[in-house]
C-alpha cells in the first residue's frame, strides 16, 4: 500500500512525522475523507473544495492546487489498485520550531480498504446529546478531543453515537450531520455550527425534486415533535435514528422518508460511478 | 540531543510517529511541560502529577508510574546535559486501527535549551479577550485548535495574548493562567474551566503569607474594576497586563503587588533549585 506524503509517493510502513509536527504537538490540522467505489472517487471535487476551504479557514496553505491534487489522487488510486476504500487527505501545521507557529504544512494521503454494500433500509441507531459546539465548526479540523473523549459515554449508555447542541440548539456529530423530518414533511439539517458534509449537501440538493429540505434552527424540542430522525456522512450514507436520550423518535422505527432518501442516495452513488466509468473508458 | 520515545533514548532528528498516530489522525494526546533550572527539574513532581491526571481524565494509560518517569526525566538530563531547558512530556492515543479508539499511547519526552533570566520588574503585556471555553478544560490536551487559529487576531490587534471567556465570566489564556487583583487587594483567579497551572499553583499557596488569594468567578466587568491583573506560566513566570481589549487595567502599568508576586517567585526557584542541589550532593 502506498502514500503520498509531502511530494512522493511511499510506502505506507515507512510514512511517518516528526515529533516536532503540529499535530502531534498541539492537535493542529485539518483532514477531509471520502470514499472510492469501482476505481471512482467518490463526490472527489465536493471534498477537495472542502478540503481547500477548511485549509484557508485554518490559515494553511493548500499543498497544490486542486487540479494537481485531483491528479495524485488518481496516480495513488492506480498504484493502490484498490477498487473499493477510503481515502483520508490530512494538511497539518508542520514542522514548527517554536512548537506553535504553523509553518510549511505537511501533506498525507492515506487510503485503505473500504467496502460499503447498498441496503434497500437503513440502519437503525441509537443516540444520546451532549452539550458542545465544535471549536470552529466551520472547518474540518482535525481536532476529535470531545468526540473521542466522549466514547466511553457513548457505550456505557449502549448508544451509537453522541449529538452535540448547545443550550438545546442542535448542530452535528463529531462525524455525522443531524436531519429531522417534521410532521409536514419538511427535512430540516441544523443551519448553524455544523460542517458542510458532503452527503448533507446531496440531501439539500433534492429539495424540489418531491422534497421539501432546508437549513434551519433544530432543537431538542423539534426532535421530541419529529417524524423521523436521521444521520448522513460519507461511509455511513443515512442511518435512521430511532431514540435519542432513551426516548423513540416519531414511531420508534426508521421513517418512510430517511427510507426513500437512502435509496435516491445509493441510485445517486451509482449513477455518479457509471457516468464516471463512461467519461473515462471514452 | 536525545529524545525519549516509548522506551529508549534516540537521536533527536530520528524521532518520529507513524502518521496512523490518533494525535496526527484526530489531534487525540495529552502533554506537560517545565523547566529546568542549573541541572534541576522545576517543580517536576507537580508537573508529573498533572501529566498523569490529564492522562486519566482522557482516557489514556501513563506510560509508567510516577518514579519511574522521574528516573527517565534524570538519565534524559544527564544525557542531553542542558543546565537550562525546556522539557516536554507527550502521550498521543497511539497508532489506532480505525483511526479513531485510543489504543497503547506513544509516549514521547523532548528536550529544548531555554534560558529564562531573573527580573525584578514584570513584563507588561496588552491582551485582547475572545469567547471560548476550551473543550476539556480540567486536562492539558495537546488541542491548540483555537489557541493557535486565534495568532492572526492578536497579532492583527497588536496585543501579546488572548484571553478566553464565556458570557463574560473569564476562565484562562491558551498556555497560561489569569489572575486580578481587586481595590482590597484581593488576588483572584477564575474558579473554574481553567487548567491548574503550576506557577497558578505557586501564587495560591502564598495565601496567608501577607496576601489574601483565592479562587473564585472573575468577570470582564471585575477586570474593569480591578487594580492589577496578571498572567502566570512556567515559561512567563508573572507578566503585568496593562491592557485589555484596548482599555487600561488600574494605572495601566504593572502593579506593585505583581511585582511583588514574581520577585517571591523568582525567590521560591531559586531556593527550589538549591535544596534539590543539597539534596544531590548529599
Amino acid at each position: 500500500m502506498y502514500v503520498y506524503l509531502n511530494d512522493q509517493f511511499i510506502e505506507q510502513e515507512k510514512a511517518s512525522l516528526h515529533i516536532s509536527d503540529l499535530a502531534i504537538q498541539r492537535g493542529y490540522g485539518v483532514f477531509d475523507f471520502f470514499r472510492v467505489r469501482d476505481n471512482v472517487l467518490l463526490y472527489v471535487e465536493d471534498h477537495l473544495d472542502r478540503f481547500i476551504n477548511s485549509a484557508s479557514i485554518m490559515h494553511l496553505s493548500s499543498p497544490y492546487p486542486k487540479e494537481k491534487l485531483l491528479s495524485i489522487l488518481h496516480d495513488l488510486q492506480r498504484k493502490n489498485n484498490l477498487p473499493d476504500a477510503g481515502i483520508r487527505m490530512i494538511l497539518t501545521g508542520g514542522y514548527s520550531p517554536d512548537a506553535y507557529q504553523p509553518v510549511a504544512p505537511n501533506f498525507i494521503i492515506m487510503q485503505s480498504p473500504l467496502v460499503i454494500s447498498d441496503s434497500a433500509t437503513p440502519k437503525s441507531v441509537s443516540i444520546i446529546t451532549h452539550e458542545f459546539v465544535r471549536d470552529i465548526p466551520e472547518a474540518k479540523t482535525i481536532n476529535y478531543t470531545m468526540g473521542i473523549w466522549l466514547q466511553k459515554k457513548v457505550k456505557e449508555q449502549q448508544a451509537d453515537d453522541v449529538l452535540y447542541h448547545m443550550n438545546g440548539v442542535v448542530t452535528e456529530f463529531p462525524r455525522c450531520n443531524f436531519f429531522i423530518v417534521t410532521r409536514d414533511n419538511t427535512i430540516i439539517t441544523p443551519d448553524k455550527n455544523a460542517l458542510h458534509g458532503v452527503t448533507r449537501k446531496k440531501i439539500l440538493e433534492l429539495s424540489g425534486s418531491g422534497f421539501n429540505v432546508k437549513e434551519a434552527q433544530v432543537t431538542l424540542d423539534d426532535i421530541r415533535n419529529a417524524k423521523e430522525a436521521f444521520l448522513t456522512s460519507s461511509t455511513k450514507r443515512i442511518q435512521a435514528i430511532i431514540k435519542v436520550d432513551g426516548q423513540p423518535v416519531g414511531n420508534g422505527m426508521a421513517g418512510e422518508i430517511t427510507t426513500s432518501l437512502l435509496n435516491l442516495l445509493q441510485e445517486a452513488e451509482k449513477e455518479f460511478v457509471s457516468k464516471a466509468l463512461r467519461d473515462k473508458s471514452r
